[in-house]
């Protein structure tokens, strides 16, 4: 390993700090416009982390080397810790005064998207603390987005190489260069937000509701200022809203940078798509009919419920509108299995994701026809295309990694002391950044508060490598890619 | 799809129905000796379903068509839904009269070597109605063996003809003739079985409980004549016997062929069982230390306990000592993912099988090599071999349609009214062939009984999909299946 890959690793990281660092001049000057004197908190913070950031950027400034696959992994991996730790900062000085792990956690919620919490009366908090958690999750949006469209594609991680060939239609003509592309993708989401946000005001929330729900609702991150989440509007109106905007950010968003800046309908048709509504569809309506049926609650109310609820389930979002949990085993199984599946590539979504599925019952049915007529010839495809057999290859990794993760998880979450449910939702909640889990704990009518500190360090970690793709951290194992 | 196919395989069934019907004068002679009155029933059916079954086959007897996979697929799916029907009519009228859901699932429960039971108090039941049990176990066991041996290599079912070629060097001289290994694989079975109620004999049981015994553990059905299992006996003797004999039969019949009558020792270095004994030690003594230090049990006692119960789950047999579950979230974390694991390809056990998990993490490794080294060429090894792409692509074919049919069977026992951990322990104990879950209902301490309708008949076709491999079963409903 070159010691001038660690260098501009570094060197970038600090940069990246910076950023950060000036980010939480909002929070603070929310805190000052409010009148709390968190204020200070947020702009010393701002200060320490930025002049720190300033003096190794310039201590490690270097001439940028050959991009290499090691250089990307190495990357990725230390921005992300580098925001985790940057961002827990001000979190252990504001607002309840967090222990190291708890801010650390919360400051990883924030940037892998996830939204679970461990803070407590949360309607009662400092705005500028629910500012900058709003903040940590829609930059972490960004991040993963940018990291979904211009960098998990060259690493070749877990089948994304795939829309790079795919998105060779958007190399042409409208955005032949990366600068306009990238112009395009800041604009349509902040675009998107401010959409959101608007939406969330005309529909009835306060303007500092409606600005920190429409961070978190783009980067379907999940955190809300009420202990209630969308349970403490008691608006059908934004339920549908929000089912909205958390759907629409969980397709790729490469596709809807095609349909917004050509308007071409047709490419929504990506199987991705369609799988991910089609889930998404079934699960909502098959629970509002059950709730329906069981709870003898009005189809209406079902049907919004259950909407509302499984959109932010399957965007990974991981708001609630009430504790769902309640309403049968079946809705608490579902819920649970939703938790695995998550959106669509190049989305703020998280979890397996809907491509893979796709993928993954093509390879199965051919293997099934296979089975009867061994020497025909099949191609696994997506769509039209031709699924290689290095990709198919790659969603396997992906999907053996991730659920390998998931059951050391939940041994280990057992070992410290918790119950199967809670174990095993809880690191499935953290591994697909949703949010919520389905236990009495940490269900939706719950939180993370009362967790003991392995618990959080583990989950901690499992959030981070469910946002990384999983493989994009466990290369980092690897002996072989430590050797020159 | 041929219509002599059909005639042929009902002829074979019908065979196969007359030599179950000639085994039902076992139970019958065993009542009539202890002096129950049961002996008519079993005599009785054994008349009925032989009769009915030498019609049949004169009715159909045809010359043998030539041997394709398709005959092979509906043959093999026919013997078992045959065994389960004849196996369920004496259940039906014997004993405790249990209505017919609950005789088809304990016929299959114990056809497929699974051992869950819906019959309460076992240790007053008639003897030949325990001792039916045990045979249709021990039967399922031979069956299994021989699917597995003979028939699945050649069908190509997950993974499985990867033995055919290993087990090549069985082909050679001593074994040039089938005829001469199937000998040998009945003398061998038969061998265990005999060698293991002597054991179980000296070690404390009645003959009685012995041969019962026996018989379901070589099968490792784990079907008991007392309610409270091997908990009855309060014997270590008697749980290192059994823990020995269950963990010799989860081993591949093949091997243990050349290891006995060969001699040769260095054949049982085949990775999978060297896997298989890895997860079992690995489990028991996590379980053992845990065990010792949260509830302060002796560590011997401890040892005991939990190699005699991991050796049960992960050989799928089901017996238990005691009931583990009440030990701590650690322990019922253990056995929930121990159901899934099973012992190795070509023996009585089920589960996902630990050769699966050989390949499955050879592609994994490899996989996160590749992503460093793209241009590199690696390949996926099992011992000394290397694993075809084709082999590959079944094992995962496998592992996603056996994971989707827990998660589809665990949604469909919560929409029928069970909780969280019965609903998903309940379907990965069907489908692995082990016998108890975990949740209070059907624990090691529970058992079937209460089990509504729906549920019963989907936890029996649980059973089947998962005795025959899932893919046997999967294939017939694939529309090409039955064109011509």
């Amino acid at each position: 390993m070159n010691a001038s890959l660690f260098r501009f690793s570094i060197y970038i990281a600090a940069i990246c700090g910076l950023y950060l660092a000036t980010a939480m001049l909002i929070p603070s000057m929310v805190d000052l416009y409010y009148g709390h004197a968190d204020w200070r908190v947020f702009a010393l913070c701002s200060f320490m982390v930025g002049g720190l950031s300033l003096m190794t950027a310039m201590a490690t400034r270097c001439p940028p080397p050959v991009f290499t696959k090691r250089l990307g992994f190495l990357l990725v991996n230390l921005l992300w810790a580098v925001f985790s730790l940057v961002g827990a900062v001000p979190l252990m000085f504001a607002g309840p005064g967090l222990t190291f792990p708890q801010a650390l956690f919360e400051a990883i919620s924030g940037i892998t998207t996830t939204g679970s919490s461990v803070i407590v009366g949360l309607d009662h908090m400092p705005p500028g603390l629910l500012m900058w958690r709003s903040l940590l999750a829609w930059l972490g949006g960004i991040g993963i987005v940018a990291l979904g469209l211009f960098v998990l594609p060259f690493l070749r991680v877990g089948g994304m190489s795939f829309f790079k060939m795919e998105s060779s239609d958007i190399a042409d003509k409208p955005f032949a260069r990366l600068a306009t592309f990238t112009r395009a993708f800041f604009g349509i989401y902040v675009g998107i937000t401010v959409a959101c946000m608007i939406a969330y005001d005309f529909a009835g929330m306060s303007h500092f509701d409606a600005i920190n729900h429409a961070f978190t609702t783009v980067a379907t991150a999940g955190f809300s200022t009420h202990d209630a989440s969308f349970g403490y509007f008691r608006s059908d109106l934004i339920l549908w809203v929000s089912t909205f905007f958390m759907a629409v950010c969980s397709l790729p968003f490469s596709i809807l940078i095609v349909f917004i800046v050509r308007g071409r309908l047709d490419s929504l048709r990506d199987p991705q798509i369609v799988v991910f509504l089609g889930y998404l569809g079934a699960f909502a309506l098959a629970t509002a009919v059950y709730h329906h049926l069981v709870n003898a609650v009005e189809f209406d109310r079902a049907l919004t419920h259950a909407f509302f609820n499984f959109s932010s389930l399957l965007s990974t979002t991981g708001f609630a509108s009430e504790d769902y949990t309640l309403w049968g085993p079946f809705v608490v199984m579902a819920a649970f299995f939703a938790t695995f599946m998550g959106g669509c590539s190049g989305s703020t979504a998280g979890g397996i994701k809907s491509y893979r599925f796709v993928i993954l019952a093509n390879i199965v049915v051919i293997g099934l026809k296979k089975l009867i007529y061994p020497s025909a010839v099949y191609s696994v495809r997506y769509g039209r295309q031709t699924v290689e057999p290095e990709t198919q290859r790659t969603v396997f990794l992906f999907f053996s990694a991730y659920l390998f993760l998931w059951v050391v998880g939940s041994m280990a979450m057992s070992a410290f002391g918790y119950d199967f449910l809670t174990a095993t939702s809880s690191v499935i909640t953290a591994l697909s950044n949703v949010g919520p889990g389905v236990g009495e704990v940490i269900g939706p009518a719950g939180n993370f508060s009362t967790m003991n500190e392995p618990a959080l360090y583990l989950l901690s970690l499992m959030m981070l490598l469910g946002r990384l793709e999983v493989l994009t951290v466990l290369v980092l194992l690897m002996p072989v890619f430590w050797r020159t």
